[in-house]
């Protein structure tokens, strides 16, 4: 971000940065508080998570806005606007994490009332620790402008989406075992589901590392082709 | 989308529509065939939704890309950078679409293979036919700059949403009753969530329309409050 002459508009695109940061930290923690509240047997911490929420919406609504006004007034160049569209796609997977750590709350009561009877003991605090860092790395990425972070991230996707699978396995097998299982296992399955999401949004963003830097959009590319991308000079 | 004079970057904007229309004609059709694949037994048809979603993702990069590159050139005015970026959020929304087509198709796969044997019998046709249809009627509004059809897609989003619950009473029922179920449960509920998905994506085009039209991001209001921004003049 250092730059020769440091305009107005270099401040404003600091601070649009630090706010996205910012936020990213807040869903990070959203996703940690409401798979704490589910371990902890919290229901407190599940209605402040539910709180918090409203707060990241607004804040996601307020980025965009700023990066459309930004773009409007200042009609930025090439690397300026990229920076801008990354930011936008950036905030509104953030608010997706918001969402689905809203939704393990939402999953978490149930569980919570019912006072571990007919809970299937499914390890999901790994998979979401996983998750949630892979967020951070890719944010983190974002920030340091390095591409080559990125596709460590898309690979630690595919091992999140392939924990998921073992978790719906075991939840079939806990199912089958004892039926009364069933209704309870529904919720955790819907928990891991969210924990996946949020892996598949920290591999978004580390996508859009790589389109601010390299200027290529690589959403659907393989991971190989990925990294030869970022090997090829500028 | 009529002017007074004609401008080459008008013609561009059109084409640009033009093509995120074809899009949303297509994942419509993806979503539809990936469900005829599963009534009729269909594998071969499965492959075919799986080969065109290649497509599909190709085309979301290519109106992505061009609609960046139409904001560098033209650096347009407030309401044709309006549209710009709508387009780009629908693009995205229309390529998830192609995405779940896709989820169903392959969750399809192993309850074609079991031959109907203990595959829960659960009522999808209608949901299905509602959300394709609510995602047609929210490209028509955008076609139309039409906002005041937003809130009724929204409304009938809350209605998917509901519907997916029952869903999944539905199919906890019949895996206690009949645990040999279960397997294939899970498979007809995760191929129902890619339906209630298919939904919230009609439902963020609906919002892009009154975005576009009202010029607000009504992300994460109620749809009264929606009602009221698309009554007031504007």
């Amino acid at each position: 971000m250092t730059k020769h002459t440091y305009s107005p508009f270099d401040t404003e695109l600091d601070d649009l940065q630090r706010r996205l940061l910012m936020l990213g930290e807040v869903v990070c923690q959203q996703v940690e508080r409401a798979m704490d509240a589910l371990a902890t047997n919290d229901m407190e911490l599940v209605e402040e998570v539910l709180r918090t929420e409203k707060a990241i919406n607004r804040e996601e609504v307020a980025i965009d806005d700023t990066s459309t006004q930004m773009i409007v007034r200042h009609a930025p160049a090439a690397v300026d606007l990229r920076l801008l569209l990354s930011v936008r796609q950036i905030v509104s997977d953030l608010e997706r994490v918001g969402d689905e750590a809203k939704k393990i709350a939402k999953a978490a009561r149930p569980i919570i009332e019912s006072e571990s009877k007919f809970v299937p003991k499914v390890e999901l605090h790994h998979v979401c620790a996983k998750a949630v860092s892979m967020l951070r790395a890719a944010l983190d990425a974002f920030v340091r402008r390095d591409p080559s972070a990125s596709t460590t991230i898309m690979r630690q996707d595919k091992e999140v989406d392939a924990i998921f699978k073992g978790i719906v396995r075991q939840l079939a097998t806990y199912m089958m075992e004892d039926p009364r299982l069933i209704t309870r296992s529904l919720d955790v399955l819907f928990i891991a589901k969210s924990i996946e999401r949020v892996g598949d949004h920290a591999a978004n963003v580390a996508e859009q590392v790589v389109y601010l830097v390299k200027g290529r959009n690589v959403r659907h590319e393989s991971i190989e082709e990925i990294e030869q991308q970022i090997a090829a000079k500028r």
